[in-house]
């Protein structure tokens, strides 16, 4: 465990979704993926956890997507279950897939003793085929017996489709004296683009919350982390993030206002933010994780709507690869996110190199920019000296792989 | 010649911006670009023509944008000659940039023995370098010995960076019983994005028409052919259409309400439309043009929104150069457009191999549809099935060599 100075949560090395208190999860093969690789996944909790969601923007969402809507809908916000495959997205699918989607719901809820509308669905990969459902049928009979108490790191396995790495991160908060987990695992590689379009995102843990300030607590974090990334502007069809409090670390009712609240919302903070640049760093044939601050814009959204076009802009992230010190592309990229500007004070910054202050460009060491730019993570800083609007988002290069592999994805 | 049915204008072969009545052009190289090509380049009228144009909506324009608005609205929307250096953008160059885009003006304007505020400047290449002056100074004293009644071709050449391929247009149409010449030239190849962000265009007619009328054509037309293609969502500092009519057609004045301003308008938007697609389909590292048309949208606007979401979509233009009918990625990209649709009546074309029909996937020849997209120009239609919005972008595919090139542009 480490703790930065000033810091209100502990991150806990080696944690899954299921170190927090009353969770097991489990993942098999069910011959959605061609390889062997896991494509099938379950998170359980002990009790009926106190859940929230958010869901794609995208007009055209996936089957899965209304039956989880339904199931927290119809439980009053809780969750027993969250069931996922990977390998096929049951999107654009028809009443087809939706009746898929209930039925693995149904199946689900049937394997493991729980009435439907606690369990939640979710899928990802290819649009617009039919599951097959006999695998999928298979592989829910068989999956309760592969749920366990360390069964964190096999559902990270089977909810990736291209990802190259297993994202997961567990903090841990004191509450009332009493230490209370919370962990995350996300899967997302190609089309990720804020507002929810993002990914899978799956966040247990062991506080006791209720759903109501659950969901707040979700919305407002996911504004900040999983909505400030992106890897090709491409927003998906399915994907959500969802949260389950089982309550069981035996701590204080957490709400806004108790005095730990602001320690458990940091803590929370984290496992997003961290979730979103694995995500980031993860992306389609991305060799780095390339970061946008923006400071001192007009208001918050400006500085978001800013950062966001920085981050999307083809031609910066080709220049990243290319470890181009290129910051006349930036300063495109902020000239047309339709945003307010001042033309004359804007500063850049490549990492703690200042290559344009007050919008004149400023003689730098190119040789010490290419070197920086080479590095694994990379940081641009846009200052713009007007008000106090910040924000930072997250992205990554654009390389040979990328064109490579969504160039025959599906074939 | 060619006429189809029922059009009318006559594209006239081998005709270039010099083909009009009236004007003249040259080029040279002046130590701009590395190599040995031509980098600076002018047109010049006879007369003072008529002159409409628009401009980057980007925040930061670069210097000699200014200097051409103030040269169009001093002389009472006119220009007797339109400068242009490829190579160096003289953008965010700051009160230098100002100062040099002016001093090209005057140096130009006496060189040619003109009133200053009848010369524009433009600029084209990399941000955010002062320009080498003294070698402008040189190239624009001998420039006028290069300008003649030929060089189309060659001011064509002055304006390209990235570009592999020259573009240019000349139309004919009859007002009044007498032949009217329209024609441009165009560069743009990366950093291209609807909205007047694109390019440089040049467009010279013969026609006598007045400037106020010209500047609502040219406004009206970039709508639907210069602000409809994009190559990488990436909005340029510097870029504009100029439009320049000299009037010595012998023809009568035109204006809305003529009986041929509809043969006019016509042939105009032939030449504005045929340059935005010779952009799309030079699009750096492009192999293929792609056309999404988008019908049935709840408005034109709409329509709009959405076709140029698609034809931005990075997965969309992969699957294209990948010969991929991923037309999951299409209706992804249908979706988050931010317009509204009818999510249970789609159809997606592939040329004329339907894909999906009121939403739903239909069976379909693959080996047929991988065919169909190795072509050299490939077209997505999308019928929303709502009302009577209707658009059309133009794109290309996103390959190794857009990466390629953009890596490594700058250096």
């Amino acid at each position: 465990m480490g703790t930065a100075a000033g810091q209100k949560f502990q991150v806990v090395a080696g944690g899954s979704v299921t170190t927090p208190k009353g969770f097991q999860a489990g993942g098999l093969h069910c011959g959605l993926k061609k390889t062997e690789r896991y494509d099938l996944g379950v998170i359980v909790c002990e009790v009926p956890a106190a859940a929230a969601a958010v869901y794609t923007l995208n007009a055209f969402q996936a089957a899965p997507l209304g039956v989880t809507r339904e199931s927290v809908a119809a439980s009053g916000g809780r969750l027993h279950a969250m069931l996922v495959n990977s390998g096929n997205a049951n999107a654009c699918t028809g009443k087809q897939g939706e009746a898929d989607a209930y039925e693995m719901r149904s199946a689900m809820a049937a394997a493991l003793g729980l009435p439907e509308h606690y369990v939640g669905v979710t899928s990802t990969g290819v649009i617009g085929e039919p599951l097959p459902m006999e695998r999928v049928r298979k592989g829910i009979a068989e999956l309760p017996a592969r749920v366990h108490a360390e069964g964190g790191g096999d559902f990270c396995q089977a909810i990736l489709t291209t990802d190259l790495v297993k994202k997961e991160v567990c903090v841990k908060v004191s509450v009332g004296g009493k230490d209370v987990y919370i962990a995350g695992a996300a899967k997302g590689s190609g089309m990720i683009h804020p507002n929810m379009a993002t990914m899978l995102g799956f966040i247990t843990t062991d506080a006791l919350v209720e759903p109501a300030d659950l969901q707040g607590l979700l919305s407002g974090v996911t504004d900040s982390t999983f909505n400030m990334i992106t890897v090709d502007g491409d927003t998906s069809t399915n994907d959500m993030v969802v949260v389950m409090a089982s309550g069981l670390a035996s701590a204080e009712r957490l709400a806004p206002g108790h005095p730990d609240w602001d320690a458990y919302k940091e803590g929370f903070q984290h496992v997003a933010e961290y979730l979103a640049k694995a995500i980031a760093r993860d992306g389609e044939g991305a060799t780095k994780l390339v970061e946008v601050q923006v400071n001192g814009a007009v208001s918050q959204n400006a500085a978001r709507a800013i950062a966001k076009t920085v981050i999307g802009s083809s031609l910066v992230k080709s220049a990243v690869f290319g470890a181009d010190a290129n910051w006349g592309r930036i300063i495109a990229a902020v000239g047309r996110a339709g945003q307010p500007v001042n033309v004359d004070t804007v500063d850049i910054y490549l990492g703690d190199i200042a290559v344009l202050v007050q919008s004149r460009p400023v003689r730098f060491d190119e040789d010490r920019a290419a070197a920086y730019l080479q590095g694994d993570t990379v940081v641009f800083r846009v200052e713009l000296n007007m008000e106090d609007g910040n924000a930072t988002a997250w992205g990554c290069d654009l390389t040979y792989d990328y064109v490579r592999i969504n160039a025959a994805y599906r074939t």
